[in-house]
């Protein structure tokens, strides 16, 4: 194999063979391919797109490139969540406890996060005390214990993904529906879960701002989990706005706390519910009604709650927290966006929303700044809501009072106005199973 | 500038600004743009495309990026010709000295050759003696003298289009006709003649294999030189079949004088007549006609004789071997090609035959090779002849006795043969301007 030959054969839109493409990942993960090569073919890749089949090979050559978890003491129990990433997205932290009272065996890697605010793993260690590494068999160990561990991304987890999304990254080669597709699958298929439910993102806070893709990618990802006999499924859901109120690690966990109580905004409670009741249906073998009662009931009676707490327990983390929110604390600095004239919001940039609350120091510029676990922005009014002139739209918060006139700034762009009545947008387009 | 942008930009099918452009190619080749981003905007160019403006300001960025050489001494009688490369293409050591009979002033810079067979300053080294370095001022000084001058081409001239081409030939985007274009332009920019002709090569044993792709290359290129104040024209030209018998380089120079002496092949002939005229026609202000009849009686008279001596007498090499061709010697070992049975050859693909030139000696398989000047291929019969079984087709020659039976089979597979009378192709397709 000459990677040249596999380069002019993409380029001229040929589909590559299975040995081609696992020769090629082999060759690239092993240093042996250069970046100039292996960026012209995902460039190529861009122009001429992937046959199913390849999309199976590379990410099963990429699934295959490093560890993979071997999860099959839990049968089919096994059940992960992934999301295609938003501004506010604290569903794993609602989720994954209403699963995992349900029956769920939720054994999840999650990453940390590059940009608005931090990943799970991140918002979780606003608990102090909160272990994101575990040893193998102390995963496992907790799974089947609690039924639920979260954990960060393994070094070696998809090695091949991880050298080729940063190239991509830095080749504006990242907007490829089959490389997006088997650079995600890649991941889930190594951690080993048999059941998989994807949070397809889809509007301005999300990578894919348009709807036909969402649904193209979700439904080749939906594919290269049956091929791969995982049982799958997709909901394409909205981010135009931020999801909920509060974006910022602590504050996040916050809401996400109030939601399993019972409190906590509609848009996210219902996102959550519906990816819980998909996660349940597959994994626990009920039918789709069967699988929306019990999670409803999880939720509502309290057991979610409560086997949140027992997880955050189990991790090392301080419970003391569950029980008092207001122990996470106030960040030092503080300000306020008003409208400037009554008016109703028409729309609300969730991206801009999301550098803002970086900016404030919830989120990293670079792979190496440190998270502030109490920065982020309170959105008091959203999308549809009428204002008086003067009325609080946004808080922030920051313990680097410099930022707070830059991040609000952002905030105030971020947001237009109308002064006819705005129609809700619905918060989920579709389910693909 | 962020290269990440620029890459996008193309990406997307706009166009890069001429300030982009600048600022792209000096940082390339200073270093500070790594391949891998510049493969993937190779890639995309591939792809998208560029406007003429674009091809007009990267060709100009690369002429730019190292030494330029001045000869506006010579007024509009400087002229350069370039050819895209074929099997047997021994055309420059005719033209130049007929030009230069006329009057033109031919001041040139050739690349060495890297596969089928050398280059001109390869072929130009068969004569002992032959210097292919000259200081600049002695250059000028022999074009002033004697009207033609032919050096290797300088270590500094275009070093951005060096650096690309390098990459493009291992990310298989050398097929780009921006790319093609502004690559060979920006290197005869540089090189500073007034008047440029190019002869574009198409068919099997040329780069471009289609008359269409050679058409709109040579336009490109046409364009290129006209809007950078150069009288520019382009000839394109049959390389379906070597051009002459000849192909190896001393064999070639022999070829070529017999062209210069009166004799030698009609194909040769032709095409460096068309050459020739339009070379004389751009630099000497003649028409049409009056340059035709110019150079006809130039190669006629023996007065492009004469001045092919003086050329490579002025350059050091040994002119007794003008004068006495069997002086160049033959090749210690040789072998022949028959034809199979009786027939009419039907084809005889370039391509295959100026490979088996290389592995005879003719050519380098590699940028540290030998050439060996005795090494090559006398093609006896071409196509539309008529064979009878047993026939001479072919005649190798080597220093190398162990190639002759490899390179022997590649000439067989060459070849194909019909029972039908064929028609003779044109040898010139068409000439713009």
């Amino acid at each position: 194999m000459r990677m040249y030959d596999l380069i002019e054969k993409k380029k001229h839109g040929e589909a590559l063979t299975a040995e081609e493409i696992r020769e090629m990942i082999a060759a690239y993960t092993a240093g042996d391919i250069p970046d100039y090569q292996m960026s012209a073919m995902t460039m190529a890749i861009y122009f001429q797109g992937m046959t199913d089949r390849e999309i199976f090979d590379l990410t099963d050559a990429m699934a295959h490139s490093g560890d993979t978890v071997d999860l099959s003491a839990f049968g089919d129990r096994s059940v992960d969540k992934h999301s295609t990433g938003g501004v506010g997205d604290k569903t794993t932290l609602i989720v994954t406890p209403i699963v995992a009272a349900c029956g769920g065996m939720v054994a999840k890697m999650s990453g940390r996060g590059l940009g608005h605010t931090g990943g799970t793993v991140d918002k979780l260690e606003s608990f102090p005390g909160f272990r994101t590494s575990l040893e193998p068999a102390e995963f496992t160990a907790q799974v089947t214990r609690c039924g639920l561990a979260v954990i960060g991304q393994s070094a070696d987890l998809a090695p091949a993904d991880k050298k080729l999304y940063a190239l991509r990254d830095v080749t504006a080669t990242v907007d490829s529906i089959p490389l997006i597709a088997s650079s995600i699958m890649s991941k889930k298929l190594a951690a080993g879960t048999k059941s998989i439910v994807l949070d397809v993102k889809c509007g301005s806070g999300a990578f894919m701002h348009g709807l036909d893709n969402a649904v193209a990618l979700a439904e080749t990802m939906v594919r290269i989990g049956k091929a791969h006999g995982r049982n799958t499924a997709a909901v394409i859901s909205n981010m135009d706005r931020p999801l909920g109120h509060a974006i910022g690690n602590a504050m996040e966990v916050c809401e996400a706390m109030e939601v399993l109580r019972g409190e906590g905004p509609d848009d996210l409670r219902e996102i959550c519910l519906t990816l819980a009741s998909k996660m349940v249906e597959l994994s626990c073998g009920l039918s789709a009604d069967e699988a929306a009662k019990a999670t409803a009931e999880a939720l509502n009676g309290g057991k979610a709650l409560a086997k949140f707490r027992e997880w955050i327990g189990e991790q090392g983390g301080d419970t003391a927290y569950v029980d008092d929110p207001s122990l996470f604390g106030v960040a030092a600095y503080t300000a306020e966006v008003k409208a400037p004239a009554a008016g109703v919001i028409l729309s609300c940039n969730a991206e801009q929303i999301g550098t803002a609350a970086m900016v404030l120091g919830a989120g990293r510029q670079t792979k190496d700044s440190v998270i502030d676990p109490r920065a982020g922005i309170t959105l008091v009014k959203k999308p549809a809501d009428t204002v008086k002139a003067g009325d609080v739209i946004a808080r922030l918060y920051t313990e680097k009072a410099e930022t707070l006139e830059a991040a609000a700034k952002l905030v105030q762009e971020a947001l237009t106005f109308t002064d006819r009545p705005v129609e809700q947008q619905p918060l989920v387009y579709r389910v693909i199973s």
